[in-house]
């Protein structure tokens, strides 16, 4: 098979590149370890930036999220017993963020790749990639018992921290930058309403705690744990009751409780792998770079390189123009740095750190004070969070 | 003897409250352990907020201040090889800051209380803090063989650090934090043209410098050296050498070195004492706080205090209305905390730790490139450099 854009990764980075490229008539092949159903049925991210909005847009699948989705202008942040706003639209001259999970921004997209008969792989499995530095690259996979073979212009490694593309790069080229936090969330999706309309971050002696949503009737809530705690060890009944004990006691009256649909830990990590490009492979997303959830940069960040790749394959194949191309590790990372710098700042901000002292809580405090007594803080926060432009 | 408002501490806090009070029809007495060439032979800050040369006015001791100290609308910073600027008066809506040395401070005040007969008594030792929450607390000190005896309405405790004011405070009712960096600032003052005509904070690998000035004469320079180095150990030739690997190039080459007349080694530490009111005993300055000097807010939280106090004092004496002293605790340490936020968050962002790692380096590299690419966030800097409203 031969194609021009190898994209390893159907998750929502490739898809949603390949929806884009396909759209100004260049042709993708995507590749995808998992099943479909496996893809669609991860709990991930449902924060997304404005840009990511838009670009879902330009790739023709912005429909269902511009009807389903909510637009959110504001965040709450709960402190010493009171809530505080950050409001979005206010501070960015009218930005905001689009509440959407991203488990219906992959359908949306494996929907728009099916109606344009994209070609996308499942249970592609043991990827390899092949003369990188060449004009010539290829992938393998294994599927049905047989290796298959597509030959690519440019391949884009969209698979993940653990998969194949980042390992590909020579460890003499690739440095490799992480931060792993003492802590990790735990993280309940119920069937219940939302205990409010907007996002709460809450910052407590006893640990961060956020209230999140995916719709109006699903609600997706976090606590802190220990890193060593398991998902087994917290009963819903337990959960609960950890999450009031960190919010401001009016707001913790009025949370409705249920059955938990999903439960896990995930871990809070800071990382970076440098250069995105190798030869002819371009990393994007997770491969290239992990945030800790707190400012939901995850996704938004593999949007952004989505962008530049994007922008940068237009031009070299409409336009004959490589400087996008030839730009796009140092412009795509120092986004992604920026999001990183971000995520490590409000992850300071709002989590207790194991070995923090007297000191570092009342800095703490007083940072989340300073917050809310400038309109400078609010907007530097505020222009983070809705996303810097690309 | 007897006064109004006996005041500890004969240096910078002390005599400008003084000097307020006396204006306004308030007796005050100041006890200065040391003499007054000690007082005036100490080096320290030079970077005044716009709040505090309005108390120095308002004292009528700005004449000289006015006419010899130099406003700077901006400052520098220099990282990874170049010079980005911070301009204090664009993003503060026309704010800036005045160079003039504390010793000068000092001195205008020395003389302005000699002027109106103050009493400033020098070489005042082992002065002690009684009856403190009764409504008739006292002073005594020991000069020239004889204990002597003040007694006050209320007693202000601006005697730095290692004064008797702070010990004075039940240790059940005091509560100190305190964060001790794993560096300190070796300073030298040098009779040479400063090599620029506004400050230069550097970031550098090799650890934070800082080219300073106390007039166009007088130039000082800071260069961050692990905490066990001694001064002695740093001739002039290696601080000028070190100093100058730290500067963008063209920075270094233009620096006009010359014969140290001071040098010395000083501690970072952020230190706070909660609460500053303890019966008729206020505590002002260093006597309750202490900041790392990157970003110059010793001296000017020291003044924030006397604002305080000034107006609480003017206000029961003249308005028989306690509100102010009542607050006084509270509102001085807000506005003592976010200076100590700012000095953390600056110490943070231009200092080399000894146990940071390289993604701790970049997320500091990406900490500048943020801030000087979003105006919010030179705005939030710029803000807190002037000094945040009393």
């Amino acid at each position: 098979m031969r194609t021009q854009v190898g994209i390893i990764g159907g998750g929502p980075s490739g898809l949603l590149l390949s929806q884009l490229l396909h759209r100004r008539g260049i042709d993708t092949v995507v590749l995808e370890k998992h099943s479909r159903d496996y893809v669609l049925g991860r709990i991930r991210a449902g924060v997304l930036e404005h840009g990511f909005a838009n670009l879902m847009r330009e790739a023709g699948c912005g429909d269902r999220m511009d009807a389903e989705g909510e637009i959110h202008d504001g965040v709450y942040i709960a402190h010493q017993g009171r809530m505080d706003r950050v409001d979005l639209a206010r501070h960015t001259g009218g930005n905001s963020v689009l509440v959407y999970g991203q488990t219906e921004v992959t359908r949306d997209l494996y929907q728009a790749r099916a109606d344009m008969d994209g070609v996308v792989i499942h249970n592609a499995r043991d990827v390899a990639l092949f003369d990188l530095k060449s004009a010539a690259p290829y992938l393998t996979y294994a599927k049905d018992g047989a290796t298959h073979r597509v030959d690519c212009d440019y391949i884009v490694g969209a698979d993940g921290f653990h998969g194949a593309s980042r390992k590909a790069i020579p460890s003499d080229v690739l440095r490799e930058y992480e931060k792993v936090y003492p802590f990790g969330w735990l993280g309940v999706l119920s069937e219940t309403k939302p205990v409010s309309p907007e996002l709460i971050y809450a910052r407590h002696e006893r640990g961060f705690a956020l209230c999140s949503m995916r719709s109006q009737l699903l609600s997706r809530y976090y606590i802190q744990v220990p890193i060593t705690d398991t998902a087994a060890q917290w009963s819903d009944d337990a959960f609960w009751a950890e999450l009031k004990s960190r919010l401001p006691q009016d707001v913790a009256e009025t949370l409705q409780t249920g059955p938990s649909i999903e439960k896990s830990i995930a871990p809070l990590r800071s990382f970076v792998a440098e250069p995105m490009r190798y030869g002819q492979l371009f990393l994007a997303g997770d491969a290239a770079h992990i945030v800790p959830p707190t400012g939901a940069k995850g996704l938004n960040s593999a949007a952004s390189d989505i962008h530049y790749l994007y922008h940068g394959l237009v031009d070299h194949y409409l336009n004959d123009d490589d400087a996008g191309l030839d730009a796009y590790s140092e412009k795509a990372l120092a986004r992604v740095w920026k999001a990183q710098r971000f995520s490590w700042w409000m992850t300071n901000l709002l989590h207790r750190f194991p070995d923090s002292e007297d000191v570092d809580q009342q800095l703490q405090r007083t940072d989340l004070d300073y917050l809310f007594s400038s309109d400078a803080a609010l907007a530097s926060m505020a222009e983070n969070y809705v996303g810097l432009p690309y």
